[in-house]
């Protein structure tokens, strides 16, 4: 399988005037080069026998020109021998096609390279994941042989515009002053959020470093050191099990900071920069400017999620009152034993007659619930409306209903009953399958919000606590005064703190979080002792950061967004591992390198660390 | 040490028109402005009492400002407890200095800012490493004090430095099509080169990742991949015992790959970056266009090393037919008896007195030498020189030496005999210290070479076996046929091969490597087996890469420049954690972070390891 030629001049001239290795590139040529000679290199795409004449597609980077033998060529023999992902040199002559045979779709589709010289640079052999028609392959197989995966059009164009996308966003960030600072990667372990990537230290033997989860200390440091902007595009680090929509080990980050900042500051220079990047890249979508600021008690309420997608225009509403003490006994014998009891309503335009709603009966009987009560308007009825709750209400509250939520004849409403914080996310999953069931949802926009006022603490049943809801390194609003008045005034007042934290969502994700953090050593002491955790625990878990706010620490904030939660979003690309160049299997193994792999007992050594029988499941 | 405010005022005029931490930055205010009221934030970088007036210099990121607060200010009280490294709010008017008081060097010195309210918004304890004036403090509590370090002036700048060349290495990269590809970080441990850092898998028991040396088999996979030309600023992990001139851990080179390209399109694409990069931030010193190429050979003859400083015109010649049956009877008989033996001459412009020689040869016996044999040339004997050496081989061949070496009265010549293999290294060392003691050095020049033709192979002594010299991945020069034409003639042809392989070199420092690729499978299991490994120890050691050529692979080559070495070049910083932001120690700790560290027995439990006791040394 040594490259062979197929004349021995073929070196000599490219010794001459021409390259080595091409004058153009496959995506090069146009009606203009028509008459010159061309030297092109590329992979083989696909060989056509035209009755004896053969039409080799050939294939690199930039773009696909087809190439012509026929047998007066002294590259046809050549030319019957090269098969599928073969690398070959030609030489030929650029000519126009012949009427009929233009490619209108190729920007190279009006001309094709009549071949005199073809040399094979490298062969290939049968290929397990065929390049050309792109067809379906089991994943192990595509990561296994990536590099074959990654010639393929649609991947191959998707991993480039997940660079064109990172490149985007670095220049729109330099632009707004900020600087990317590299920060480290083999870090300390630490025991917040999820599980580290440990690396043991051979020189300290029996301590370890870990990968960072995400340089949320360090980012912060920088802050505390004097460095005004920063951000970075940030390989990040989790050893979580295997979940179908996060890349296994390591994914990356836009991560930023900012210092002398309130959380308006953030949104306002974050805002233009992510709306930009996604008009670039939206290829016609519409995307909201001047996004939605939706407190977080709002978005639970009305989309029954804290990432609520935007594009589907349903809004939930509370209609408690009219169930109160009505007909319909289930829900009214509810609210009276508990006064924490509320009724929401999903309005559903267009969604008014029984079919309709007997199906999203039947679909909420299979996500696990009972069913999924309504009323529907229709012609015969009018604003009385039909359907079991209709008339255990009757007329005259379905009519209320009615006017509340603004519907009217053809349309429906369903309604979940009980304590929201049990139901509101079924009644997320309801809004979202109403929605995408009467095709409410505009595909063709990236409706964006900032979701903020998130709770600044939750209570933890299982150990009967308050606990962060989020991340220790937020403000609470109103700082550490706001903490000891709630902390005097009980749970609930704590629980109704809110945090300096916020998301951006984007079409129902979650595409970046941030805060304005807590720089005051004592406010930080404070949160954590509300949750049980001394200043010992403070320093053992924040070291770095902790000591570093005792020397001059200026308020602070900033946000992290995920890359490749942007990159689907952008590209259309339902599986996070075709937005990643070698990403592992849902198992975390590098199939194409072979990660992780067996090492040597000397390597062992070195590092003072023996491999033991797995821990029981 | 909670934020405390000077007056309650404050909060409520933040929320008015002005901004709540700053109008302008501590770098901004100009005569323009005088008259205007301003508002600062930043660190108190120190105080001065002048009779009562306090003068505060307030700095930021963006500079510095000087405040001003006398007792009939409101601010006075709070400017008075303010102390170094505080973070502190100022409003204020900005004024005019009065006369004989503005500062030329201060963007901002000709104004001040009269200050009517301060707000502390972070106060700091006693430094342990003091920002203003940057007295010399030991490098461990620099490195555990690091936010304080950053603070620093200097250091800040590099830093800031650093950043801004990464910056223009990108914006350089992607202006001549290549575009930057983020390869994996987790991954598979290889044999090769420095010791691999591993990660322990959790969910694959007893197998482990590695952090990659450098991606060098991803970027090559990319080509075979069919992207074209790849770059990255990409962190490399090496788990090397402590160097004083190499970043423990982790650190970033520019690292480049570009398909269907010969050694000179390489040359031709990367020269220009580096120099554009160079000159963009040389600060003055003259960048060298039109690199010179120096072979490998020539190097060693001419520098006695392969990362010769050009700024030193030294060069060496070989004058061994002077000496071959001269009286100089120690040379004549080393000439004598082993055709291998030469005798090079260092030239030594201006150095011809006795004293001077006297120092190189006392130079030359605290470097384990014997001594340094020399001739000097002063008006006393003419052409026929002095020294014992010139007395030996008389005034004939003392002159012809002269002649040859281009040398007059004033001068002085070194000698070093022997096998130059095994003396071209003192002889680089004697060219760099005659150099150095001459002031030959030009030192507001950057140097720049390629040296190329390295040999491919090279003699193990212990194991008397051939070796790869550099990289398994090197095109050998004449690919595969010369490789058995070589081995057919025996170790020395072997020996005598070339590859495709080449080193950018500035100022003495190899700043970068590349080579063209062994892109054939055949070619390359040949140049192992050459080595004494299979074709399985191929697969073994590089199975993703080698099998990817199994499928069509382009021709490829590229290169990895050292970031860290190019940043201490341009900014003239000798000790190189000075150009990383959170570096580790020489004993490779974090010692801000505290890593590494001490671990769960849960956390090793999970990844199945245990800790033992280090091996004994």
């Amino acid at each position: 399988m040594a490259a062979a030629k197929t004349s021995a001049a073929g070196e000599g001239k490219a010794g001459g005037a021409l390259h080595r290795y091409r004058s153009h590139t496959c995506g090069a040529l146009r009606p203009a080069d028509i008459g010159a000679t061309a030297r092109l290199s590329g992979w083989v795409h696909r060989v056509r026998d035209h009755g004896g004449v053969l039409f080799i597609d050939l294939r690199d980077h930039y773009g696909l020109t087809q190439v012509v033998a026929d047998p007066d060529s002294a590259a046809f023999k050549t030319a019957e021998a090269v098969r599928s992902e073969w690398v070959i040199r030609i030489d030929g002559l650029v000519r126009q096609r012949p009427e009929g045979t233009t490619n209108a779709e190729l920007p190279t589709g009006e001309i094709e390279v009549y071949a005199s010289e073809i040399e094979v640079l490298s062969e290939a052999r049968e290929l397990p994941v065929p390049v050309f028609g792109e067809p379906d392959y089991p994943e192990d197989l595509r990561l296994t042989y990536r590099f074959l995966d990654l010639r393929r059009e649609t991947l191959h164009a998707i991993i480039m515009r997940r660079l064109a996308i990172t490149r985007s966003i670095r220049q729109r960030m330099h632009e707004a002053g900020f600087n990317e600072f590299p920060t480290p990667i083999l870090t300390a372990s630490s025991p917040e959020g999820a599980r580290d990537f440990l690396v043991p230290s051979r020189i300290h033997a029996g301590r370890f470093y870990a990968l960072p989860q995400a340089p949320q200390q360090y980012k912060q440091l920088l802050m505390v050191s004097g460095f005004d902007r920063y951000f970075q595009i940030a390989p990040c680090f989790r050893d979580e099990d295997p979940r179908a929509d996060r890349l296994p080990g390591e994914f990356y980050q836009l991560d930023v900071e900012m210092s002398f900042v309130e959380q308006e500051d953030i949104f306002q220079t974050m805002e233009p920069i992510m709306t930009g990047v996604f008009e670039e890249f939206a290829d016609g979508k519409r995307v909201d400017t001047d996004w939605q600021r939706i407190p977080y008690d709002t978005a639970i309420a009305k989309y029954g999620s804290d990432k609520p997608d935007l594009r589907n225009p349903i809004e939930m509403q509370d209609v408690t009152e009219h169930f109160r003490g009505s007909g319909f006994k289930v829900f009214a014998g509810m609210i009276e034993k508990d006064p924490k009891v509320r009724v929401w309503a999903i309005p559903a335009k267009g969604g008014g007659s029984r079919a309709f709603c007997d199906r999203m009966n039947a679909w909420a009987q299979k996500e696990g619930q009972p069913g999924l009560g309504y009323i529907f308007w229709r012609e015969d009825e009018g604003a009385a409306g039909a359907g079991p709750i209709a008339k255990n209400v009757g007329s005259e509250r379905a009519a209320a209903i009615q006017e509340q939520m603004g519907l009217a004849t053809g349309d429906a409403c369903f309604f979940t009953a009980g304590d929201p914080a049990r139901f509101y996310k079924f009644a997320g999953l309801a809004r979202d399958e109403v929605g995408r069931e009467l095709k409410l949802v505009d595909e063709g926009r990236f409706a964006f919000a900032w979701i903020v006022d998130f709770p600044f603490y939750e209570w933890n049943e299982e150990e009967k606590k308050i606990d962060f809801s989020h991340n220790p390194f937020s403000m609470p609003k109103g700082g550490r005064a706001a903490l000891e008045a709630a902390e005097a005034e009980g749970r609930d007042a704590l629980l109704a703190l809110k945090a300096n934290q916020y998301d951006v969502v984007c079409n129902g994700y979650e595409i970046a979080s941030g805060s304005v953090r807590n720089h005051i050593p004592e406010t930080m002491v404070k949160a954590f002792e509300i949750t049980g955790l001394g200043q010992a625990e403070v320093e053992d878990r924040f070291g770095g950061l902790y000591r570093a706010f005792q020397y001059g620490a200026p308020p602070h904030g900033g946000m992290a967004a995920g890359l490749e939660r942007m990159v689907m979003l952008l590209t259309g690309t339902p599986t996070v591992r075709d937005v990643a160049l070698f990403p592992m299997n849902q198992q975390a193994a590098d199939l194409l390198m072979g990660a992780p792999s067996d090492v040597t007992p000397k390597q062992l050594r070195e590092l003072s660390i023996r491999v033991v029988a797995p821990e029981k499941k």
